[in-house]
């Protein structure tokens, strides 16, 4: 979930001299379009970690929009006017007209969010909660409005870095405060607690943005071009009343994402790869018969570029099982009985009993990947399909099993001596074929959604590993050591 | 919730034979378009007490339809493969391929309510349960699904007068088990955990339709005919496959309902009503000043036909109250600031604080009455309104807020009456307006508007009282005794 805010994400100084001007200029224009139509308000939640740049971010937003027309609400402890009425009160209160942009500085969402680290709410608390506040997400939709959540990000390591540097200049000094400080000691607890609240709140109608909070120029040009976005659509639209518009999935504004960021260097002597697949394949019999997977499943999706190799990696994994115990299912165009039931219905129906797994070749991640970019389904679609993935993925998880999905990548160049090398060979030569050239010419599509399933579908639960698959050796060896560590760790907890 | 299910429905053999055989033809027609568009499963659950005749009721649809393109599924204790797999595993198993209607006995409903009925599940692992639920019904809606569900229900009395009348006809002898008479004993906590179950899940997308099980004439005809409306609905609608669409309200077959089961002629002698309401506005007093109100407030609601006597009856309580306490809110066009938010926010903002009162003298029911009638607002939205209108009013109970409800129901002539009266008498004249009289000839529309609301938002928690207001003395005494009565039991909980 976080991943793609740990990329590294900085935009210069004169880069982002000259797209303020221009974004300036646009969200002036929109923000005035907004006002004179009067036919929706906007909400935006700016949240995330200490230190992570929220204030200034508002601040920007204030310097770039007219003032008069944005209203921002921080939420610190609630009132005794709003200790006595539902919880929910005092949100409704500062709901923005239409026509006007509120900004929501902490949220319905800091409340749960910090009482759940405390220990002052159960998980079965948290999840009514979280519940109720995507019922009234979903009814402000349904009302019109355009709801836009962000969540600022920073790493352990980033969030100390961060509040020292606010502490040094005495502009931004007084942000820090003792508590700040105190907060970085449960980082941790925050991260689970906020990726759990983060999957469970992740809607189509109200999708939430990850936004690195490390440079400031970075994080105030996404804020800033994600909800100049969104308007436009909007404004565009005409906004149809009475069906939820899901927004758009905020535009990139740098190169730099979890697949980019890759070293595909990586790779292993033959020598290494040896040892190292043949300790743990060993880890990983022993793990497959341990007593406490009788209580355990195992699911596994491999998704990735063609001739990425992801039947090899799944070859080496099977090695170690007992034929007995799983079953390979490999994902093609659906038959005429899919065809005829949910989408979700022909993944469903493999799902292993206790004790024993499947591995997916290509999964139910087909519909944000080729179908999104086919047009095989309309964007609705795809759009509610995180949502739907991520609930899925969490019955699995509930009910035992231990869910990983493999994103293999390598790059164009590799891709292209693979192909010519599968058809020089005679018994590949049936795995290339002419469809396989023409998704090549789509890598750039495919990379983005690969980027934005990533960012959309990797939780605390059911994560995504991605591999630098360019080395055969390198990724399979990675594969079975995240998969056997995976297992351990879920085993142990028992 | 169960009121509508109560009052008394039959429908005797010549009328049901009559009704029958265009009944059976036309869904037959429907069926077969079905199969032939293969567009969309039908999904239809059927559940409900024991002995409110499922069974019966299915075969009836066997016999009406084509059974080659209909499936049952019974679910009773999960088999091992299912014990294995996650909850909803065996569910998606069953589902119906488009172009045919799965009949669901008993259902992913099913095994929640009996595990909290048996306080093995916890009233948070409920409410997950339910949540889950949603989202999945939600799927199959996106999927294009027709999810059409029943809740067959039975007074307590009623339930042992039909299991006796069962086991007595050797035919069906066989329904009634040693079973069914033990969960007799536990009918109160099933009304209660149903009713709670039925509130959650009756989402804009696929609402329940509770039907009165006794007499097997009517609840075939009723569910006959819901089915075919809404297959009609959806075969004409072309089924737009991407937006949620909600069947229409299932349509009623006869006349006896919440409202035309009253006995408007009940009313109280002067003498009576002076020493009664002495009485309860005595009781009031005290509870309004008990120090456990002090942790509560209470938000009341009046609804009902032009000159039902809402103001009269107000009056009565605030007599009781002290000023200081209670605010009442006439709810009227909604102001322009009003109308720049989304629809439950002028009431919200008048939620009382803890200790404090708030009478609405007309309230969000608009929504499902005026509005629903005049076309103030598109279908979509007075649909989803039930279920917002359900989380808004849980809200407040959860808050700990008494929330009650109360239809004033006149019958027309006693209307045409009180208008002619009021015509009459100088200072009640500017309560007469032309729109009072268009009102009226709308009467049969508000009230079935007024039915269909009651049948949706009466709840164990936010229950509707309707009151028999021809004599304006009991409708009074009714509504004092009513309040008084259920602010002691909640203080009373605590």
């Amino acid at each position: 979930m976080f991943e793609s805010a740990e990329v590294g994400h900085v935009i210069d100084k004169k880069t982002f001299r000259k797209e303020e001007d221009a974004l300036r200029a646009e969200l002036l224009l929109a923000q005035n379009a907004l006002r004179e139509l009067g036919k929706f308000p906007v909400v935006l939640l700016i949240s995330g970690v200490d230190g992570a740049g929220k204030g200034e971010t508002i601040s920007t937003l204030y310097e770039w929009m007219d003032p008069r027309y944005l209203s921002t609400l921080a939420f610190a402890e609630p009132s005794d006017e709003e200790r006595e009425r539902p919880f929910m009160w005092r949100y409704w209160r500062a709901l923005p007209p239409k026509g006007r942009i509120g900004i929501f500085s902490g949220s319905w969402y800091s409340i749960p969010i910090a009482q759940r680290i405390a220990r002052e709410m159960t998980r079965g608390g948290l999840d009514n909660r979280l519940d109720q506040i995507n019922h009234f997400e979903s009814m402000l939709v349904n009302e019109g409005a355009l709801v836009l959540k962000f969540w600022f990000h920073l790493s352990k390591d980033g969030q100390k870095v961060r509040l020292k540097k606010l502490e040094k200049d005495p502009r931004t000094a007084w942000r820090v405060t003792k508590l700040s400080w105190e907060r970085t000691k449960t980082y941790d607890d925050l991260q689970d607690v906020a990726g759990h609240v983060l999957r469970v709140t992740n809607t189509a109608w109200a999708p939430w943005t990850i936004v690195d909070g490390t440079d400031d120029n970075y994080r105030n040009l996404r804020v800033g071009k994600a909800l100049l976005e969104a308007l436009k659509q909007r404004l565009a639209s005409g906004a149809p009343k009475t069906v939820a518009v899901a927004p758009p999935i905020a535009p990139r504004i740098d190169d730099r994402n979890v697949i980019s960021a890759l070293d595909l260097s990586q790779a292993l002597s033959d020598k290494t790869y040896e040892r190292e697949l043949a300790k743990w394949q060993g880890r990983l019999l022993e793990l497959s018969r341990d007593k406490r997977f009788a209580k355990h499943s195992l699911v596994l999706a491999f998704e990735g570029m063609d001739a990425a190799g992801k039947g090899g990696a799944i070859r080496r994994i099977t090695a170690a099982l007992d034929p007995r115990q799983y079953q390979i299912i490999p994902i093609a165009a659906p038959t005429d009985e899919e065809r005829a039931q949910p989408y979700l219905w022909r993944f469903w129906r493999h799902m292993p009993r206790q004790g024993r797994a499947t591995i997916f070749d290509r999964s139910w991640y087909g519909r944000v990947l080729v179908e999104r970019i086919e047009g095989f389904c309309a964007e609705a679609d795809w759009l509610r399909a995180y949502a739907e993935i991520n609930d899925f993925e969490h019955e699995l998880v509930e009910a035992g099993a231990v869910v990983l999905k493999f994103w293999l990548q390598i790059d164009a160049e590799e891709q292209l001596r693979r192909f010519k090398e599968r058809e020089q060979i005679e018994h590949k030569r049936f795995k290339i074929t002419a469809e396989d050239w023409r998704n090549r010419d789509k890598w750039d599509a495919y990379q983005t959604a690969a980027v934005d399933m990533i960012d959309r579908t990797s939780t605390g639960k059911a994560p995504w590993i991605v591999v630098e698959a360019n080395d055969k050796n390198f990724a399979r060896v990675k594969i079975l050591r995240a998969l056997c560590e995976r297992l351990e760790a879920v085993l142990k907890a028992d």
